[in-house]
């Protein structure tokens, strides 16, 4: 059986790929695992059936035999788990990368997140560009230090990793904000991982599902 | 060799072990490992010395023989994996506490941290207030779920785990904000984990480092 991934049935961001499924689907892609994918409305999401999968009511959700998991990054360290290609093998290498892949959620994407919201949640508060000016402030100092640490390096720790496709995925979030644009290893860095034919993959099949709900409404 | 954290020379929190130096203590005394502690200022934790070990120039950090790890997550999970007693064995509910760990620093600590941080970062600007609320709303809806999911269990999965480790440490936080106190089973949770021997001894050598600075100033 194929594991179930959840994803929304009208995402937020047009097909772009910011929505977390988007980690799931290339990392399946990139281990060669099929997988199927139930879709949900922002309705379904907050209801008891979904919410007994995943406690606050969020996207996506991984489920496999009687296992059911939420959560990107643990998802990814569980695919990583069962099938060689994403985390390294020697017990170093491999600590060092499940170090980047939580520098990725919990260091850099909260305020990239924050961010990628801002003008939608509070675009219209008196506030919005002074607290635009503060995330961005902070989001520099941290892009500052990753660049400085990635330096000439194809991938975060030696080989592609699970902390790779954690990173990438929260690094395009910043695409067109000019934050990115400013240290070109991490430009080369993001358009090296998107040139995975994984990464391909999985874009296609995320867009698949928005265009088919653009043509359904 | 005793393994090597890092933690501030003076914690911005005055010894309520809010600084995440807590959660590797204290799963170190679960464990019943030993460890030293070097003390960082401020300065040293932005010179290359530091950011050869943690590119973002923060604590804590763990240095075990020529392995050095950053991201408080990434540690327990190294931590759990060398040493029984941080995560349950069986493959399933292991990949379920994991999903916890990742929950309590990718979802829960987020807004919470912000919410900890905003009277000194931004208290004297005039959205305060507003914002305050903002991030009161979004972290009430996440403690009734959390609250909703943990019910009359003792822990998060099954046993205690590192799951527990990191989501204690972020809630603790939110005492005496009012919102935590609202969820009578997420107090007793909080108490049972404060409760733990191993708990009591991370506490007092954190507050023993405060304490020293305060008589040294």
């Amino acid at each position: 059986m194929n594991p179930v991934i959840t994803a929304f049935e009208r995402s937020p961001d047009r097909g772009r790929g910011h929505a977390r499924d988007m980690r799931l689907r290339w990392a399946l892609e990139e281990v060669g695992v099929g997988y199927e994918t139930r879709l949900l409305s922002f309705e379904a999401m907050k209801q008891p059936a979904h919410k007994r999968i995943h406690p606050f009511g969020q996207i996506p959700t991984y489920e496999e035999d009687s296992l059911s998991l939420f959560e990107s990054g643990a998802i990814l360290l569980h695919i990583a788990d069962r099938h060689p290609g994403l985390l390294p093998t020697e017990p170093g290498a491999r600590a060092r990368a499940i170090t980047w892949m939580f520098a990725a959620l919990n260091t850099i994407e909260p305020p990239v997140f924050d961010l990628s919201i801002l003008k939608i949640v509070e675009g219209d508060r008196p506030w919005y560009e002074e607290r635009k000016k503060v995330l961005e402030t902070r989001i520099e100092k941290l892009l500052a230090d990753l660049s400085a640490y990635l330096g000439t390096d194809e991938w975060l720790v030696g080989s592609f990793s699970a902390a790779d496709i954690l990173m990438v995925t929260v690094l395009r979030r910043l695409i067109g904000t000019g934050l990115l644009e400013t240290h070109s290893n991490l430009v080369s860095y993001t358009d090296r991982a998107e040139a995975r034919p994984a990464w391909k993959r999985a874009f296609m099949a995320q867009l698949a599902v928005f265009e088919a709900s653009q043509s359904a409404s």
